[in-house]
């Protein structure tokens, strides 16, 4: 399969059909359960993000946002994006990143606008930005999220390149805190109940086919682990005072394996930070970046 | 509170409204994840339990029937049978039954028909059978299922007492086959998932009210291990050879502690079975019986 400029060009700015999503306290917890949360299960902190009769409050993970959009990433799983056709297994998720507008309800319709934003021609590949606004039941914005999909084999198209944005490395320095937390070897099978159902993620002939010793969890759930790193460390495990995060996913993860979040406090309202695999001693997110108040 | 003589007789036999339960393999897997399957993730034997686009075929486990009823439970928590009303913090779920008519479909409405079978005078207790048969939509009966209640406080209300049933107690030989697994110490945050909310299996404060040093699994997670064990050693993991099975739950687990399920072999198409809590070397499932073909 290849694609034309043209097509590219008809793709880009192109607002998709809206789409909706409805969700209740059951699956805000299975959400959490499927990042690792709570690390302890005695612990109000995060016991908090998983139990809806809490005495702190039930509280909503701000990367739960990423689940609003999950019909986009079916969509794109199916192999297409506008008139452009692919192979689903040359699809890689690079970067993901969101906005909180307002903090997360614990139920309810949330209203998704996805866009193309842009599309860049890497040679090896082409790179998709998929932007959607998600939108509450009063029509407020709620988060904003952009994920860039990276599609092997589709480059050469005669498009722009882009930039390679290369801010928020980690600074060379120690971290000023870090967390480290062993996954389950069944992190996968839980998060897929979220809505990411990839075989990639569960079933070993097709993580093979992937080229994968066997299936790999999430990077959305690695990112949910860091999201979970940053609140505890530096928002006192408030949900509401973290307002962005932004990571590339440069590495895969299996489930069972240990990961370290290092994380440093760059401003005020920033913190930068990196996750790695204990095991293979690999980052497997990078140039992250977290927004807190 | 107390209870008459007259209110019970009023309440035997009396059918109740019946329900629905609407569920789709999300459901189905969910419920598995909280019984601990599969034991090895890349094992296809216990994949297939939560992974729905398993090369063995998508299997739900004949234990997944006692999620239909859990409209049965929360109205028993609310504190009322019939109209008795009673204070449910002295609640125990006694003992658990199911007979499967039918392979259980992974998606699907279930409709319910409960009624109380019979209720007896312990003295210090009442003891409430509560029988509920199960339809599929094409009104074929899919499961039956018994779950004994006890209500602390309730008894000397003039009542039968009923005979104590030890029946299926534990052979006195070394059993014909084990079954160890370590739960995970967040398996009850997982199980509640399922539908039985009851603040006992995740909030501290709610557990200590209990009489409980912290929140223990739900009797109804660890019977879905034993009936894992079942069939991985009697049944060739095939959940459709299991069709009936009961319990005494007569201890509490806590989670993250090790279950182990001894099984004996009593006649060609019968199982007895007892779990134990390793750490705490008690009996936690008694009196327990499985029928396979």
């Amino acid at each position: 399969m290849s694609v034309t400029l043209e097509q590219v060009q008809a793709a880009i700015g192109k607002p998709q059909a809206p789409f909706t999503y409805t969700y209740t306290p059951r699956d805000v917890a299975l959400y959490a359960l499927g990042v690792g949360a709570p690390a302890d299960p005695l612990d109000p902190d995060e016991l908090k993000f998983v139990y809806e009769l809490s005495g702190e409050g039930f509280a909503v993970l701000p990367s739960f946002a990423v689940i609003y959009i999950s019909q986009t990433i079916h969509d794109i799983l199916s192999g297409r994006i506008g008139d452009i056709e692919f192979n689903p297994m040359m699809l890689v998720h690079g970067e993901q990143s969101l906005v909180i507008k307002k903090p997360l309800p614990s139920a309810g319709t949330v209203t998704c606008h996805p866009v193309i934003a842009d599309i860049f021609d890497k040679g090896s590949g082409m790179l998709v930005l998929n932007d959607v606004v998600c939108k509450d039941e009063s029509g407020d914005e709620l988060a904003v999220l952009r994920s860039s999909m990276f599609i092997r084999g589709m480059g050469d198209f005669g498009g722009e390149r882009g930039t390679s944005d290369k801010s928020d490395a980690a600074p060379d320095r120690p971290p000023d805190a870090t967390m480290t937390e062993q996954t389950s070897p069944k992190q996968a099978l839980i998060y897929r109940l979220s809505g990411d159902v990839n075989p990639l993620h569960a079933d070993p002939a097709m993580a093979a086919v992937g080229g994968f010793e066997k299936p790999i969890l999430h990077g959305l759930s690695t990112f949910g682990y860091a999201t979970r790193a940053v609140l505890k460390h530096f928002c006192d495990n408030d949900a509401t005072r973290l307002t962005g995060i932004k990571a590339r996913f440069s590495k895969h993860v299996f489930p069972g394996e240990t990961l370290v979040t290092e994380m440093w406090r760059v401003a005020d309202s920033a913190v930068i930070f990196q996750t790695k695999s204990v095991e293979r001693d690999e980052v497997v997110l990078s140039y992250a970046r977290a927004t807190i108040s």
